[in-house]
């Protein structure tokens, strides 16, 4: 989720890394620094705030002389955005320093480890942890004390690192976190990503998970976690800067799309300890869980089908009543809450101005809020009384995809730990969803990887100036993320329905060619939705459907089929809504939208 | 909301009476019967179902000779749909026979007075109570004896009387239920609707309010409350039977529109005594009210819409907190109901499938439901632990309006009866909410009657494409009934959207020339709103405003602005929703659509 840089060779590094750092800037990030080794000691700088008062800090690099050096820019997962916790950090004789893109999910346990050791920490990031580990397994050989603390990491890392007693070497490593490394002329870098090298070279070598690259000024060696050297081919890079923005994609909304496997699995993995789901960041005593009586969840937009879809699963699992509101008619509705009342606020950005009003409206009716936001120390995460974060990392593309999927799958472990919590989910039932939760990454990309043949039926449907999209209970909720995002992109009116309320109104907005939309993933409601789907198409609708593997008796009442797999009957949005999103893209790609910035829309909606 | 017809001449009755019958019986009674002098007593048929079993019965009237006679086509008000309870009802000594169209509001206290005195009641309606009443107030004068019932009479009625000792006249009474009457080719007619009597005559007299007829083979006379002859000119009617039918109207639905103003009256106007809100068939003591933890509306199309509305009145003055689902969801999301929740269906038919799944689902698990439908002895009548009716009368347009209209008003009534109950409305509170509701139909006829105005601007807009109706709060659910209706009928694809909401997503398909209708009827919220209509309005759409009387400041957001007059703040869904039925019903008009039997709907959806 933060970018990394790191140069080692016979140019001045500083000018070199912030020039890598400000071709990653376009995601936003709240924090940066540097760190370069002077030929005596490591000199480091790093502020809050954007890239550029960490330029006006060292005068674009002039102050900070030396030839090794690594960059980060920071977008907060553990840890408020501050000149603290910014990267890089240091051991505690400052002679090893290190950059980390990733999460350590096992920190804390380290954290402790390290304290008893008499170390000592003065950020609250988990990257801290990493600088004192290599203190601690650091015996003059880094390439050792590298391997030595992969085998102790949990979670998601590429990392930089200088040892100031090797100064003619930087080291990296990568475990589910992007890293590139490149030769330069007359010295070699690494980033975190392609835009931050293709000034310097773009012939690239990608490095795999739990790959070590030791580079100096003249060389690149490869290592794996035994220490055996490795041979690697470069790749060559012909995207020009802006495909490699978009890492090659066309566009964010699509690179962002493929990014929902890996910001579904931050999301969930670090939550999953033993087989239990720990989220301590909720700061409820299982006590105070028995206690909520009802919960209000309260969002904008593509945040609020979450909490539809969510109101299923804490209502069938859990049985705690949900009613869910989108923020700008919550606010002023004068709504009934109390202090057994639960009130979940979501957003992306954690700006959203309703959600914010709303937020404030519900602390001062004395209700406990929690936050779901992307954006640690973002406006809703720093005033809610608790915030669980979405792994999701910086999202560009107004329209969101892996946001809105890591959004879901915090809501999952919720429901989960509360119905376990209140006696409704046995370890078993538990156990069980777990699987299937995990599972759903590589459902995703499975299928993300069948976007060829959504990208034809789409282009079907360019001239489509109504679209419909219906379905049942949960797949209500998936239909009107499905409608959404279509009409987001594409600027086609599509409108969700009830399935079962088209009837008593909107099917006479059915005519011959009409597109109607159909989700069916929950088994219990399948013959229901074959009968409302028919409804329409006798009337001369065409007829798609997504449903589940199996269910192939759709087939007599559908034009156009697409399957998810299997999953858990709480879990099915996440599939769904993939060939939905796809469609939408596809569909907007055709009719020549702006499809990362549609006309009208802002990412962040930080007005009422 | 019953038929009537009389008849006196030189020709045989019952064959005309039949006839007159089966012109009014388009809308659909549940029982019919007729009554016949046949010049030694009088003879009377009738039974449940549809005209055709009362043909069969009397083998089309043949079997009962006579020349004066009257008859009935009911819709059941008070009593469900059976034989005994079908018009005509006699006295006693079956010597005074009556028909009647209307409710009497205090037949209840009439009828115990008259039980006092030893009259036996067979029947279950209010009807009988007239029989009885005349009975004892007859002592050989028919004039005077109806005068004297019609100062004891509270609610509407339109009569036809037949006194046996009287054999030569035919009487008929009315006030606040239609009545007319004509002379045929050697006789007189009465009748409740103009279709009834075409066939005899063209030129009909219109009785008023407290006007009474003696009609005799050869002439008709009219006299007024204090039995005084007065001047009466008759009026040539120049529709043919198909106009008949709708009163001149061109649409079912613009004559049901401007019923309205009577469907509201009737709805509220036997619930409002010595200023208190009495409804009885709830059937719930004051106790039984404080114990509400909860009140779950479920319902279909607008029916849904009014549930909405609701929502905000019940949690505003009652403070109950409010649920709403549509049927076709709520029964498939195993719904959190206990008995402390009040659910409400609410349906027009009374025969909805869904929304009967739905009451019957929740009697299962053990919540008290209330009913609110249209149609007496209907399935979710019978089947509800209480019913509360809405006194629209029949409605034949598929889009509804006036039972909507009487939905409404029979929420409000709930609403202020629970926060009565509940202390948080006292009794200067209350009696100004009900001076406001008794305002209502007045200002709902001032508001139908601006129709030329909006016909002209719905003929601007016979080629819209996209239409959107936005609000807040109240506003909101007032939109959602706005747009249903012009999606219904017009084909039009339009959409409700709460106005806060539009720029998280759907802003995006504003375009130039996009009309977007904005409703704002809440004092709090006019700036929020006029906010939102700036922002549509710079992106090119044209403003359509719906809002009170003296919100003049909206003009300058708005370019078409229509004005409510003042009312209750709970109460402006009533009001505003006037312009809006005419604006769809006026462009469906324009666009040559199907208005009263749109494609693909039906009037009662009985299946699922």
């Amino acid at each position: 989720m933060c970018g990394i840089v790191g140069y080692i060779g016979n140019q001045q590094a500083a000018p070199i890394l912030l020039d890598g750092l400000s071709k990653l800037e376009y995601r936003g990030y709240d924090s940066s620094g540097i760190a370069v080794y002077n030929g005596n000691e490591i000199d480091m700088v790093k502020s809050k705030g954007r890239l550029k008062v960490l330029n006006e800090l060292t005068h674009d690099g002039a102050t900070l002389p030396g030839t090794l050096g690594i960059g980060h820019t920071r977008w907060a997962t553990h840890g408020s955005p501050s000149d603290i916790n910014a990267h890089p950090h240091f051991n505690k004789d400052k002679s090893i320093v290190v950059v980390h893109n990733g999460i350590i999910e096992n920190y804390l346990k380290l954290k402790k480890k390290l304290e008893n050791h008499g170390y000592e920490f003065v950020s609250e990031t988990d990257t801290e942890v990493i600088a004192h580990l290599l203190d601690y397994y650091y015996h003059g050989n880094p390439l050792q004390a590298v391997t030595k603390i992969m085998h102790r990491m949990e979670g998601s890392y590429a990392l930089g690192i200088i040892f100031q007693d090797h100064p003619g070497e930087l080291y990296a490593v990568r475990k589910d976190s992007p890293l590139i490394v490149g030769h330069t002329d007359g010295g070699s870098i690494l980033a975190s990503d392609v835009p931050a090298v293709l000034k310097y070279t773009r012939d690239v070598f990608f490095i795999e998970n739990e790959e070590i690259v030791r580079m100096r000024e003249d060389s690149m060696e490869f290592f794996n976690v035994d220490e055996e050297p490795i041979e690697k081919q470069a790749t060559r890079i012909e995207w020009d800067v802006n495909a490699a923005e978009k890492s090659g994609y066309e566009h964010f909304m699509l690179k962002e799309m493929y990014e929902q496997p890996k910001a579904i699995t931050d999301t969930f993995s670090p939550r999953i300890k033993e087989g239990k789901i720990v989220i301590e960041e909720l700061g409820m005593a299982d006590e105070e869980i028995l206690k909520i009586q009802k919960i209000q969840i309260v969002a904008c937009g593509s945040a609020s089908h979450t909490g539809y879809t969510s109101k299923y699963i804490f209502e069938g699992l859990a049985r705690i009543p949900v009613e869910v509101d989108v923020a700008s008619e919550f606010r002023y509705r004068d709504p009934i809450l109390d202090e057994n009342t639960l009130v979940i606020v979501i957003s992306q950005s954690g700006e959203t101005a309703d959600t914010l009003a709303a937020l404030r409206e519900s602390k001062e009716k004395g209700a406990r809020v929690l936050g779901i936001v992307n954006v640690v120390g973002s406006s809703i995460a720093r005033e809610a009384d608790n915030v669980m974060y979405t792994w999701a990392g910086p999202e560009i593309a107004v329209a969101t995809t892996k946001a809105y999927s890591a959004q879901l799958i915090a809501l999952y472990l919720l429901a989960m730990k509360f119905a376990h919590v209140k006696g409704m989910l046995d370890e078993a039932g538990l156990a069980g969803m777990l699987e299937d939760l995990k599972a759903i990454p590589a459902q995703v990309e499975m299928l993300l990887n069948n976007k060829v043949n959504i990208q034809k039926f789409a282009n079907r449907y360019l001239a489509a100036r109504d679209v419909f999209f219906i379905g049942r209970g949960i797949d209500h909720a998936i239909s009107m993320e499905g409608s959404l995002k279509l009409k987001e992109i594409s600027y086609i009116h599509s409108e969700a329905y009830a399935a079962g309320e088209l009837k008593h109104g909107t099917i006479s907005l059915v005519e011959d060619g009409t597109l109607v939309a159909s989700v069916l993933t929950q088994k219990d409601l399948y013959k229901k939705m074959i009968s409302n789907m028919e409804e329409v198409r006798t009337r001369g609708a065409f007829v798609m459907a997504v449903t589940t593997e199996g269910n192939t008796e759709v087939e007599r009442a559908a034009d156009y089929v697409i399957y998810i797999p299997e999953t858990n009957k709480y879990f099915t949005n996440s599939l769904a809504i993939i060939p939905l999103q796809l469609f939408a893209y596809y569909i907007a790609v055709g009719r020549g939208c702006d499809v990362d910035k549609p006309r009208n829309l802002a990412k962040s909606v930080t007005v009422e």
